[in-house]
């Protein structure tokens, strides 16, 4: 224990930021360790992904998704400084330069540690008619509330959903539980681009079944107005989607002007570059976490930046426990995803096929249809499964998984399979649970890892 | 291709032995091997596990729980010789004696490779009235379909259910379905003794909640009957439960008394021994699988017999390959199993705080309490954790999981994690899949796994 007082200073007070504080402070008695957050919003420790449930109705209030208000952070002892934006880092002179926002005031502050958490932004492209009136973005609760409030005040019942990722198609089922008829509009072939096509299509199918127009392979080239300047439709090259209200779902950028001014490494993607403990790279005292940085791939091996808030939690911890003077890492993701379109469950870990050929690896593939129960037990729907695995020694590359109920977080038993390194084969006797409300007596996953042992055996048969 | 035909002849037509012939029977032509089966009673690979939810209704007819028939086996060239039960292995002759029970007519048949998958058999203790008209047991399709007569045949409301391991609760909940008063009388001092007793206590509590009266720490000394010999009252030591039906819930042992006769090697437990690629240990043409063999526990490094469909399945898809031609094995099991009574879910997997003292083990045991889902979504509801870890090393060694919707399979992670043999420490990183309809931004095994980290951390600073 230091005798000397230190000061850490959090730039975010989101996830990861209040994860890192919270954390840091069991560790560091207020004595020992002074702690100074920053956020430029209104919100604290809130669940940017239970956004949609809340437009959609689930989720009654906006309150149900902050998981502690400002002053729960205060009392314990957390100088959180609301509505207060960071304009500047200056890492000579560790320090930030902070300005508060209802003040209009601007003040230096220093700090031993510093913990970067800003997070990241939202694509908007710059389009015509972007910014009219009707048109949202969901990523802050603002966001949020913002767009609810513009659907109690509009008459109208079409919703045009631009991007069909997982914030598309997780609001596309929003405005169809508000009674909107919804079309999702989306560059990519299928819905769905951190799968591979051949599954996307089966989302695509699901989404159509629940009544939402899918639009594939369009570009998004204006959006329409009426003459009060509202927006009216969208527009691709080909045609005109009449819209009272325009979702945009297009994913996210690293939120790093602040890092990259201050001369901090960034990646290929914009994210800040960090080590296993998420320290910043080549800084001995600055740290930074969540959807700001770039996350270590373990399968390809790659930085890649995944704005998703389970990471940003761990991140969070890995930095409290480091800040607070115990070691703690974050090796890295193996790409796990889920979400859900109503009752269609759609998850994914690992490689895609277009990972596998960019990574230069030589795979093959399996899909396979099997249920959630047992096949005579009340309740038993399809399910797919696709599985990569590589040739020769047959380690499991990826899975992708689109079903009903109890579909989606099969994916864990591949995301610890893929952690391990297995092989298909090892997989094949895996003793998962098993009773007929909860599986087949083979369940998907090992279904799955049969076929894909005997795709390597007969690859391995043939020329290479 | 061996051009001379063989002859592979099967004891018991179910999982295990039916999975052989029909993996068999995909690697080798009618014209290269023969397959013969013997089934003493009158059905073929059905699910047993499926009785429970036939008699609560949840199932509708028995048919459904038959995967496939001895016409359907026929289709496939294999001689099924239904009511024909084997009377003796002459292991030296390389030959089985039948009897064909519809003709009672007996013969001998040789076999080149045996199968041996006899199951098991419900344990029935010798008490005055077992026998009475009422007392039932559901190891058998022909089991279920006379207790599903009695109970349409019985004006009764009054079911005590004996034993309360998985068969136990199950039966309980199907009673409770029927709309029958359910009480279970258990031996145990709570019921799922495959539970620490902590974990059982939840189950007890969640049954009692469902308005199931439970006697724990009792032993049943006698049925007591009425005057026309049916069952009237289950009795125990201290006390009288009345009964308008009585389900025994007893578990299993090893069907092996014609491999017993034949000199072949029995376990402590009463199954055949055999090595990983399921041959019987010594013998070179002959295997076993199912509810007959003993199976190797990865965890503890000793045999045990665990009656589960899956392994059942695994064991003959395994034998197949291996008669067939090919060569694939069985490693062994981690002991996991998931239940449910109505909408509690229970799982477990690897050792239990006895097992890891039985193992001469220094671990830690933490318990956590989480949620299925994020807790502002919608059907959140609790899910508590057990984790046990390893002193010093933070091994994973046993999990334990009972909760609502969602927290019985989630023991799947655990199980392949001690498959992988990974710590504690390597799980808090896992990628699991995570949106607020699926889990909370910590899963609740990453929760256990971060408080088992603390867990053993703070072991290690006390002295041993």
């Amino acid at each position: 224990m230091s005798s000397t007082k230190e000061r850490l200073v959090i730039i975010g007070a989101d996830a990861t930021g209040m994860s890192a504080a919270s954390q840091a402070r069991r560790l560091r008695s207020p004595e020992e360790l002074e702690i100074v957050a920053f956020e430029r919003g209104d919100f604290t420790s809130y669940s940017a992904c239970g956004i949609p449930y809340w437009v959609g109705g689930a989720v009654d209030e906006r309150d149900d998704l902050v998981a502690r208000t400002p002053e729960e952070h205060r009392e314990r002892a957390i100088d959180l400084r609301m509505r207060t934006e960071v304009l500047r880092i200056d890492v000579r002179g560790r320090r930030v330069l902070a300005r508060d926002l209802e003040a209009g005031k601007e003040y230096w502050t220093t700090y031993d540690k510093l913990v970067i958490a800003t997070g990241a932004r939202p694509l908007r492209p710059s389009l015509p008619g972007i910014d009219a009136p009707g048109v949202h973005g969901v990523q802050t609760l603002g966001d949020g509330q913002a767009l609810i409030e513009t659907l109690e005040r509009t008459e109208g019942r079409r919703a045009v959903v631009v991007g069909a990722g997982y914030i598309g198609v997780e609001m596309a089922e929003a405005m169809i539980q508000r009674g909107y008829d919804v079309t999702v509009v989306n560059r990519g072939k299928e819905p769905m681009s951190t799968l591979d096509a051949d599954m996307g299509r089966l989302v695509h199918e699901a989404m159509t079944g629940l009544g939402i127009e899918m639009v594939n392979d369009a570009e998004v080239t204006k959006i329409l107005t009426d003459d009060d300047g509202r927006v009216r439709a969208v527009a691709t090259e080909n045609a005109e989607y009449p819209a009272d209200v325009v979702i945009l779902g297009l994913g996210v950028r690293p939120e790093t002007e602040l890092a990259r001014e201050a001369g901090l490494p960034l990646g290929d993607h914009g994210g800040l570059l960090t080590d296993l403990a998420m320290r910043v790279r080549g800084y001995e005292d600055i740290w930074a976490g969540g959807d700001c940085v770039e996350v270590f791939d373990l399968m390809s091996g790659r930085e890649r930046h995944i704005a998703l808030g389970t990471h940003a939690n761990k991140h969070g911890q890995v930095i409290g426990s480091n800040v607070g003077g115990g070691y703690a890492t974050f090796p890295g993701v193996v790409g796990t995803a889920v979400s859900k379109v109503c009752d269609l469950e759609i998850a994914r870990t690992g490689l895609r096929e277009k990972d596998a050929r960019a990574a230069g690896l030589r795979y093959v593939a399996v899909t396979i249809e099997s249920t959630n129960r047992a096949g005579y037990y009340p309740g038993a729907a399809l399910m797919t499964v696709k599985m990569l695995a590589e040739r020769r020694t047959g380690k499991l590359l990826g899975v992708q998984i689109v079903g009903r109920e109890g579909a989606g977080k099969r994916v864990d038993v591949a995301a610890v399979a893929l952690t391990a390194g297995m092989t298909v084969e090892q997989m094949t006797a895996l003793d998962l649970g098993y009773a007929p409300p909860f599986s087949p007596v083979w369940d998907p996953i090992l279904v799955a890892a049969r076929k894909a042992v005997a795709a390597v055996r007969a690859a391995d048969e043939q020329p290479s």
